[in-house]
């Protein structure tokens, strides 16, 4: 075990001791030779490959790795990693209980190694050279990297398709839909894509590199043939909220600071109240929550000709520090009473529709969501304009905060630079246990 | 300056020393406060807002910066930077001469402070609110990133528009145009999309951060609207080329090692020889380049079925070490005419149309290029695949070398998993000077 650097909150799971006594991982090789050695043994092209040879058969967790099993899933409360791959899956047609019973246990166990930076399966070298391996490889040697995988349920699951004149109950779970899963209404300016909307079956990657959360969904995705296939998916590559005290608050491409005022990991409380589901919910949702993702175009081509006024004046912030326009620094409440005289009258500090005011809990009775939104680049369109915007993520209790929250933001001054075109609502079961798998306990 | 951490490449600039002198950056308040007191200082929120608002207005050059300035432009033997966002723009209808050196010379001093980790013109504050700030600000407070900036100029800047009857020459260059400066032929594998192919001017944005590399772009298409629009971009999340024999060799989405037999920064011979135009070209491209990018769909579901001898015997290299099919580790040399029996006679150990042995510089006349691809993806498609590849980029100082590497791939086993889907050829001209503009010596 001394060759094995390990956080603190990892478990260890039965029957992988052997494994990791047997094979020492590569940064358990650099211990014995000792820094210097190592050094030396590396110098050249033979010993990287050596290096590399050993780190890819290693059944050691990786130190950068954040544990899979847990009351809640993680992915939520864990610290914002920098970058995402968000992917939505549709069940097969035809596809039954079973097959998703299957693919929920087969995903877990993907997970479970991934995010322990380990190759799915038996790795990119197969028993048998003449089968294709069950790792892509594209990810090997890069570690953990505080992957999280986060798996969501669409409503479909429950109430079989929509406009079906004898409704169907393909995954025999209509009974058991919780009462708070209602989809999302209508919301005054979605101009929604469908090919970005919706989906039965939701994974949220997180990682430090890309690349690991793009290769986990890909290889999410080979295991899921035959029983569903990937419907979209979406990179992010700059994480729009902190989700801890510890992080520093990062700024949308608006240019401003973005989730000031999140539901942060240290607030166990607000997370009790706000985040996680409780007693109102069935017994297999309590402890987890409820995703709702909008991919939000911003037109930031007309925002970049706006002045920093006008700029400021909509969001409700300074630009540079992010202090609320009724003064004070990043963390101050705004003071939404503040007001400054003007002519005989006087006017609000933060205008009665800028962001600011619109979103918080002091005008939508106290409702607090957990914000884990990412920037996006889609490439350019045909005008030469950026395909580029926000891939909005928030967790809460029920989805009926969500929606009171945007509804809310219906006169919001922002609403001139933004487009929502894709949405998707899942619910989020509570954390998986060890020898058990995603949603267990919504089939049994 | 002993508030300054200063590489030791980094160039200084006159004028610049009093602004430093007079604001302490970031860092440097940490120096004086000494860690502790900083740790202290900075525990709330008002602290972090302080910090920020005096790294946002630091003209402080970041320690994480690579010079501007130089015999050739920096992004080609920099050591491979991990993330890009790689833009096409085309000159607008009307605009002439007068326009593009004036665009040339904006994006001369927008990339001078962009790769310090500064903001560009008067930053995110402007003089006057009532303006739009001059940057965008959604990468204040990350620094410089290692960001370079790499400008190319298409053929069409010297040739006019093709196909026109009475071709104009709206920038007079017709007379400066390279005799290598050809446009690509058509290759057998071709599938381009013209909406992803070409472009007047390039601008290769390489940085460790990919929202450092979205900002740069963002902020160089406002700089250039009215004179050029953006026509193309294209983000790459994950380096496949190494480009400094102090760099670990990526893996593509093919999940092999590529980029090993690179040519290096320390190679300088090579270099000189295979990258750098010399006395062959006009006076203005010597010690300059040619970017050929290609985008490179993968058709990774098809990849992902093959089995690993298959995936080996088409690359010609081992999956998880990289080693030749030949024998040997990674950086051994492939021999290619190694050889096992095989019932009455024998057959290759490296395939005869395997990627190594066509790609080789052996098969090619001795030619070598400078690759610096990135894997991307884009989403995924209406058939459940993911839209994913790679966004290749070869530096030579013959864009025919590029032509008859392409062409000794015809029969290549790997055509059968790619499409080339978009493609560009541009001129990098030399590096710039101090005091002057980017191809200045194109319009003297």
């Amino acid at each position: 075990m001394m060759a094995v650097e390990q956080s603190a909150e990892n478990e260890k799971e039965a029957g992988e001791v052997d494994s990791e006594l047997l094979r020492p991982s590569r940064r358990g090789l650099f211990g014995l030779l000792g820094a210097g050695a190592a050094g030396l043994a590396l110098g050249g092209g033979g010993g990287a490959a050596l290096a590399s040879h050993l780190a890819g058969g290693s059944e050691a967790p990786d130190s950068g790795s954040v544990p899979f099993h847990g009351a809640h899933q993680a992915g939520i409360v864990t610290p914002a990693q920098d970058r995402l791959h968000f992917a939505a899956f549709d069940m097969v047609s035809g596809s039954g209980r079973e097959e998703l019973i299957a693919l929920l246990r087969d995903w877990t166990s993907a997970a479970e190694r991934l995010v322990r930076g380990q190759e799915v399966g038996t790795g990119i070298e197969p028993s048998n050279a003449l089968l294709p391996p069950d790792d892509t490889g594209e990810a090997t040697g890069l570690g953990a990297g505080h992957l999280t995988l986060t798996f969501g349920l669409g409503r479909r699951l429950f109430t079989g398709r929509e406009g079906a004149s004898d409704p169907d109950d393909p995954f025999g779970l209509r009974s058991r839909l919780p009462r708070a899963f209602e989809p999302l209404p209508s919301f005054a300016f979605d101009l929604l894509d469908a090919t970005q909307s919706g989906g039965d079956l939701c994974v949220q990657a997180c990682a430090d590199d890309p690349q690991i959360a793009v290769h986990a969904i890909r290889n999410l995705a080979r295991i899921a043939v035959g029983r569903a296939h990937l419907s979209w998916s979406q990179l992010g590559f700059g994480r729009t909220a902190s989700t801890s005290r510890r992080q520093d608050t990062p700024r949308n491409l608006f240019g401003f600071k973005d989730g000031t005022a999140n539901v942060m990991a240290e607030d166990t409380a607000s997370l009790e109240q706000h985040i996680w589901a409780g007693a109102e919910a069935p017994e297999w949702m309590r402890g987890g929550s409820y995703l709702v993702a909008r991919k939000i175009q911003m037109t930031i081509e007309s925002w970049d000709r706006a002045s920093l006024d006008e700029q400021e004046r909509i969001i409700g912030r300074t630009k540079r520090e992010g202090g609320p326009l009724s003064g004070g620094a990043e963390f101050d409440q705004p003071d939404f009473e503040a007001a400054v005289p003007a002519g005989d009258t006087e006017e609000p500090m933060i205008d009665v529709a800028a962001h600011v005011r619109l979103a918080h809990p002091d005008h939508n009775g106290g409702a607090r969501m957990l914000r884990r939104g990412y920037n996006y680049v889609d490439g350019s369109n045909g005008l030469g304009q950026l395909g580029a915007g926000l891939f909005f993520i928030s967790f809460q209790r029920d989805p009926e905060t969500f929606v009171r929250v945007q509804r809310s933001l219906k006169p919001d001054l922002l609403n001139e630079y933004i487009r929502h075109i894709g949405s998707g609502l899942w619910a989020i079961p509570a954390g998986v246990q060890p020898g058990g798998f995603i949603a267990q306990a919504l089939f049994e």
